[in-house]
């Protein structure tokens, strides 16, 4: 069984240390690393200062094989990187052409005469392997490591430079300079409306089952990732190991809450719409909780004009009559958010639209609006189709963000059960079950 | 004027190594700090391994104030935070009763007997102020400072328990701790549909004009925050000198892209609505290539349904026809991304639902459907109230998401600005001109 050298990341930022926003590159870059065989030991992040920097760099050399810093490589007197880092490696800096050259052929191209002070950008630690930036001004490099010394690898900040210089860096060197890294495979389940407990139940035991495999669940609101992570001496290895688990979880849990598994990123609303697509049939929603967020997810995708052929917010009872056809008596009657009128709403929907299929939401999003009959979080869905109406009542918990995040998802997920032919009402009830009126 | 103390911040978790999330506890330390008075010099993410955050807390304790650690206070055997403050701090743990008390109750008030185990997290270091737990589990502690040493202070990860213990813990032992603390007070222009180089060009100067104030941009698509955050020995003459610089830039930059002022979060949505609400008017919309974006952003917002009376996402040609009256033949003329047909739009949505305003926005947002006269990014904006029907047409850089992000923010500045009467083409023109036709 091979190595898992331990890396860690340094990201320079004033902004980060001021919380305008969250070190993302660091994420971006530790999933990177775990894909290619490492284990990340620790994230800092320092200030535009030298003295600063110089003490977590220098503490960051300790116990690890590889340090991947980003950010500071600009040509402004804050930034200090590429001095600091050719110092702790004990490197002096010298001057490289070809990155001079590049450097000069983008401002040309952009129409400006570069600024002298950009030439700074152009050097780089003596012996260090220079990573060309095709994406931006600024070089990076890779100083090798040693017994004593871990590799460093120097970045500029932006996430559309330093993400793929990592990966052509990785691709490139990476071979050569840690040949003991062991292979890891990673494969992710994505589950649709399930509780986390229930998963925990169910499949508990796998998440120490093999000691070469890591089983970790990341939940939201109605979309859980399991990703599983299986070491080995090669990819085949690894992979089949990775299944293996796979397998066996979607077994116990029930194939049908699985809409997606493979990549990392997937979704719910592009499962739907692929379904759609592949099928060449056409839908139409009617959303009242939701307010327009199930159409938004929809048409995050370029072509899904040809799926979705309207949508309608109908936020007020006059709109659900008006656009929807959904009679002011039955509203009157049994209340907007009621089985009767979610059903009137689909079917109106698909009437008006002349599409295939349609959804319909209502709910008590909250935080005011619920009563004893209906709390807050009480949602009646609608999926319609050529063949049936079906309907379901769930409640969810929490703000009135998340009750519209489960309700967007349980929506898709109703559409996707009643596309593939699935069970509408999971085996497993709801999150929270509602009390029997 | 008073001292601005250096604090550091630790957060604990292998979940943010692998690269799940970012660590958003740091940042929201960090602005909670920096309005504290500190000046937060780092952050460093720690496994759940002792020697690894031992090694990390050793070095952060020099040249700061105050560290603050996160998560780790669990009852299991990968908590080990407790352990490793104590020891690096040379104190023992002891026992507090006080803290194992109001564990038993929150056990007790679900109907839990408390495991044993549990009982290790009401052991806090020798002499440490211990920080109560009303939000969860674990109390956290605070470890008083000497001439040698920072104050460390130890909380559970959860936002929801670590945010609230942090707040309380400034409110009631700082005053005594950090005597020197300066004061700040934090000024947020809130921008609307401009660009940043604009921004830059027009207030640079403030950016270094006062030694004790500081100005970031911190730039969203179509809103951007200019954050002005002052030092004083007092909280009045803080506030004093950071509207003074607020005030210069808002006359340099033009009051009218200031959609909100004052607190570090708002939003042209939630701007609107306000605006709406109060005049007791109602609106309506009508969404292509933002897919019914905007109706969820206005229905993020509770009670937004008195004012959104209908919403329709009408991404077909055809639902353009059936559902605002737009004549097939005026888009066969025109197309469906043109002035002809967005006004077309706004007034069917608003002829149709009733309301005394109406937005449509129809544009290519990408990557396809893009023509040399309507190049992707090109979007069409129209406003329709009681008096006129305006329209103006803006070209986006970006991809998919950022040109429907842009075009979402527009509509509603749009709309902002015919409701308050600012001009409705900004006198500086567009984000990317486009060019004449």
């Amino acid at each position: 069984m091979a190595t898992l050298h331990a890396a860690r990341i340094i990201s320079s930022g004033n902004e980060i240390l001021q919380g305008l926003y969250p070190d993302t590159n660091a994420q971006r870059f530790s999933r990177i690393l775990l894909e290619s065989g490492f284990r990340v030991i620790s994230h800092a992040v320092a200030p535009d200062d030298a003295s600063e920097l110089r003490g977590i760099l220098t503490h960051a050399l300790g116990g690890c094989s590889l340090v991947v810093v980003n950010g500071g490589l600009g040509p402004t007197e804050d930034d200090v990187n590429r001095e600091v880092i050719a110092q702790v490696t004990g490197r002096s800096l010298v001057f490289d052409e070809r990155s001079a050259t590049m450097m000069r052929k983008r401002f040309h191209a952009r129409g400006i005469e570069m600024p002298e002070r950009n030439l700074k950008q152009a050097y780089v630690p003596e012996g260090a392997i220079i990573l060309h930036n095709h994406w931006g001004t600024a070089a990076g490099f890779l100083v090798p490591g040693s017994a004593e010394q871990p590799a460093v690898i120097a970045l500029p900040g932006p996430p559309s430079e330093c993400v793929p210089m990592l990966k052509r860096a990785i691709e490139k060197h990476f071979e050569e300079l840690f040949p003991l890294r062991s292979i890891r495979y990673i494969h992710t389940l994505h589950l649709a409306m399930i509780p986390e407990s229930t998963i925990n139940e169910r499949v508990a035991h796998l998440f120490n089952a093999d000691p070469d495999s890591e089983v970790t669940l990341l939940a939201g609101r109605g979309h859980i990732r399991m990703r599983v992570i299986s070491s080995a001496g090669d990819l085949e290895a690894a992979r089949l190991r990775a299944l293996r688990i796979a397998e066996e979880a979607s077994s116990l849990i029930g194939a049908d809450y699985i809409f997606a598994e493979g990549p990392e990123n997937a979704s719910l609303d592009e499962t739907v719409l692929k379904i759609m697509q592949a099928n060449g049939s056409t839908l139409s929603l009617a959303e009242s909780c939701t307010g327009g967020w199930i159409a938004k997810r929809l048409t995050d995708f370029a072509g899904s004009s040809a799926t979705l052929l309207a949508g309608f917010v109908t936020y007020s009872n006059e709109s659900k009559t008006r656009e929807l056809g959904v009679p002011a008596e039955l509203i009157e009657r049994c209340g907007a958010v009621s089985e009767e009128v979610v059903r009137a709403m689909a079917e109106g929907a698909r009437r008006v639209s002349g599409s295939d299929y349609s959804v319909a939401v209502s709910g008590v999003a909250g935080p005011g609006g619920g009563s004893t009959e209906k709390p807050v979080g009480t949602v009646w869905f609608a999926v319609s189709g050529p063949e049936a109406t079906h309907s379901l009542k769930l409640r969810f918990p929490g703000d009135r963000e998340t009750v519209r995040m489960w309700s967007v998802n349980q929506s898709l997920d109703m559409l996707r059960r009643v596309l593939t032919g699935a069970p509408v009402t999971p085996e497993i009830p709801a999150l929270i079950p509602p009390k029997p009126r």
